[in-house]
């Protein structure tokens, strides 16, 4: 195996790790360095901005999977109103696993909660997070207007869906239990479907 | 002025200000000391359990703040779909006049952002959030039924409506516009008139 890419991607998964275990704040260089075995000049070398790249690279890397994901549910049916069903309910079943698991996907952070966090006291991170939320949502909108929604109800039921999937998985974390997640999948059902 | 009362609220207020504008982890006792023109003793004297004390007393009180705003606008009219309809249409109005004026209400906290930095690495702080987001929901819960809905539609649509608010205030916050509250309030009429 390459080990140029081997180091690079361990920094990249220890602090990804930790930015979803414990937040931005509390993540330091030295845990970053100490979880992943690097030295802290290899993590400026690959990340000369050091923590705050490697959250803007994390936020970017949860954008492409979560982008994959929908994109991968949208195509399976035509109807807008079940395919969007199907990613949430998808998206809650994976929910419920991994809290029952603990099996965290490694190259993944939760994007509400590094927006909660640091978007009110560093702009290039909310820059970074408004920019995935908007791929996220461009995607639900453009499904919606091909199965005939007008452009205005689209917009406001793309915002709607991805407002209760970042909530719901809130409440889903605060309370240990992925049930808001299940529930509004129903919901998103129901709402599309009228 | 009784003195005890105002170093007491100073302290909570400081810290308040500190968690809503940069997050908990990043709070320190020492910020807040010095933004309070406190002693780290009285902190400890009014505050025993310091920071986390805080943070508990500042969930809290989020949660009362919301639930008077929540009672007052239920009240004002039998409809349950018009009344959270106009409950939410007013927390939109909130966020907007906020993000224009920086006015922020200095006793609150951001809940969503609190449980989203905080709940995966402390279990106070996250019984805490879970408990106000019960009891929210335990309010839009009995709106519901007691205007004919079934129990379960109503706990379906209570936690709906709550994961709609959670999730729009994120993504305002994170586009720093308040379109996507505003946006999720004419959804929630939608959808609870049907």
């Amino acid at each position: 195996m390459d080990k140029t890419i081997t180091s690079k991607t361990k920094i990249f998964n220890a602090a990804a790790e930790l930015f979803r275990s414990q937040g931005y704040h509390a993540t330091s260089l030295n845990q970053i360095t100490k979880n992943s075995e690097a030295s802290r000049g290899s993590i400026y070398y690959y990340f000369p901005k050091g923590k705050e790249q490697l959250a803007i690279e994390a936020i970017k890397q949860t954008g492409e999977n979560r982008k994959d994901f929908i994109k991968h549910h949208l195509s399976q049916e035509d109807d807008a109103a079940l395919s969007i069903h199907k990613q949430v309910s998808a998206m809650a079943d994976a929910l419920a696993a991994r809290m029952e698991s603990l099996d965290n996907a490694a190259s993944e952070i939760s994007l509400v909660s590094m927006t909660s966090e640091v978007s009110a006291s560093n702009e290039t991170i909310r820059l970074a997070c408004e920019a995935v939320y908007i791929e996220w949502q461009q995607m639900y909108y453009e499904k919606l207007t091909s199965s005939g929604y007008s452009q205005e109800t689209a917009e406001r039921l793309a915002v709607s869906v991805q407002a209760m999937i970042e909530g719901a998985y809130v409440l889903s974390i605060t309370s240990k239990n992925s049930k808001p997640m299940q529930l509004i999948s129903e919901q998103i059902l129901e709402i599309l479907q009228q």
